[in-house]
């Protein structure tokens, strides 16, 4: 006989292991509600992703990692807004086969990156799904007034740059499902670029003094290139040649071309998009060479619609496949 | 042969059915996050509720009350707060069974509570959960600096009440399963209270004129009025004899005795509990007879700890379920 699994009420639960996490203005999460004070001169950038089980991540995931990336992917969001992180409020849905210690887990790994991101949770809930997990996270910063970076900004003649590298999160995802042949070091590589992506927080400052507009690249480089495009009524024209991948992503290409597309056009990779104008690029160039990551021009900002790959001599590159859409079946 | 449903991709959705509930700060939803001014003088108030499908709602309840449910369970714990609601964020789980005709009554819906409420849309996100339906909503409020109402505040002495009537929510589910034996008419002013809450929006002022300590009862009157207890540190003694109910509440509670403990402990009531001190009771008394709704007064802040019934000697009642946890099996 399986034991019944041990399950606390929700009382419990959120007095065990998410009171702990709880910042200023959450009442230590006995409140319906949190209080927040915006700092003067500055605004407020609020942001909600959510991540489901089977969706964005494997059931047998590690619940430490679940929760990271689902806070992860929402300060990716705001590092794109040129905004500092502070506070989040977090709906869990606990899928059937919750308890105990997967939340304890789950919290675990949310303290992990509360102390890394210097941000508190403020409030939120917690319900049975009675079916898989998912997990609402929404995201709290803020930005000096008028310092916001939409993705609506970009102008003609801007350059577009890209932090990092690009394909290691979709190569990470047929790493997880082991459908690469690589060693077994590359393979937990590109895997831990799935599971646990690195919001540029670092590059905050840097994205508000000289960005244009901005984007986090969650649903694959091509696909949010023409977000941006899109809002900023301009087109976008990134030069393949110039993309920049990992050692590892070189790797798989190399050895199966076909992955240059899943690269380029696959998702999670949560890297910044940014456009610079010309006259701030300079200034831009100087300060980027001082980040721990590495920035890369990829292309121009021009008159037109949409966002096309170039070769090196301005012809257009086409792929079969654009992105990631959330609402498609399967990637 | 079933028909593929029809599905357009997430950029449709958004550009279709929830651009058109986007206000300011939302950049019509083509943005990253949401930029939010706070009025000055005024501090955010910021809370987050989930439901989910069959938890929170039926499989088969119609798309507008869904979304309606879940966007008013956010605005009656910014009621409870003295908050005045005025934008909200979104995160659409859509179950496996979607099409384009479910989403265009889920907005619909959306948008008479947007217009009714005076609040729009400002951000979050669609996906696919591949198996039921989940919307999580994070509302966003703001309240005269100082003047938030928490659950933490109630004192001894305080006289305690409440908005409306209890037990129709959770009657409400019994009717909604056609488990009650009443007229059609009864059957359907229950149903209606379950599925579209009226969240207290015309108690705001009062709330925050006058409460010590507020909450919500949304787990059932005993277990919020417990919630208020523990939070403020001291103990709630309701006299059952003075709970409001609705007549068909009454009605059913007297064809079936055993639908009294369902009243007062059930879930789904969406009225407000309220401890207000004994010398702001005359104002209080005063103001809530200008309402549309009833207030009642139902009980007393006392010394000790927990909440409970007593009866008109101040004897305590007490009944074998207190009310509704999120984490537990079923209600």
């Amino acid at each position: 006989m399986t034991p019944l699994p041990n399950r606390p009420g929700e009382f419990e639960i959120i007095a065990r292991y998410f009171a702990p996490l709880a910042g200023e203005g959450s009442f230590n999460l006995k409140d319906d509600a949190a209080l927040v004070d915006v700092p003067e001169g500055r605004q407020l950038v609020v942001t909600q992703d959510a991540i489901a089980e089977s969706v964005h991540f494997f059931p047998d995931d590690s619940p430490s990692l679940v929760a990271r990336k689902a806070l992860r992917v929402n300060l990716s969001d705001l590092a794109a807004k040129g905004a500092t992180p502070y506070a989040f409020s977090l709906s869990l849905g606990l899928g059937q086969d919750w308890d105990e210690t997967w939340v304890e887990r789950f919290a675990s790994g949310l303290r992990q990156d509360c102390e890394k991101f210097e941000i508190s949770l403020i409030g939120g809930d917690t319900f049975s799904t009675d079916r898989g997990f998912v997990i609402s996270i929404t995201a709290l910063g803020h930005v000096e007034t008028k310092n916001y970076v939409s993705r609506l900004g970009a102008k003609p003649g801007d350059n577009l740059y890209v932090t990092g590298t690009i394909g290691d999160g979709a190569l990470g995802l047929l790493a997880r499902q082991e459908l690469l042949d690589l060693s077994h070091a590359d393979l937990a590589a590109l895997t831990t670029r799935y599971l646990l992506p690195e919001p540029r927080i670092e590059a905050i400052d840097l994205v508000r003094d000289h960005a244009s507009a901005s984007i986090d690249v969650s649903d694959g480089l091509l696909a949010d290139a023409a977000k941006l495009a899109f809002a900023s009524d301009c087109k976008i024209e990134i030069d393949l040649s110039n993309v920049p991948f990992s050692a590892v992503c070189q790797k798989a290409i190399g050895r199966e071309p076909r992955y240059l597309q899943t690269a380029v056009t696959g998702g999670d990779d949560y890297e910044l998009l940014l456009a610079i104008p010309e006259d701030l690029s300079p200034a831009w160039d100087a300060r980027v060479d001082k980040l721990s990551f590495s920035v890369t021009r990829i292309g121009k900002v021009v008159k037109g619609e949409g966002a096309t790959f170039v070769d090196r001599n301005g012809a257009e590159i086409s792929f079969d496949k654009t992105g990631y859409d959330h609402l498609s079946q399967g990637t």
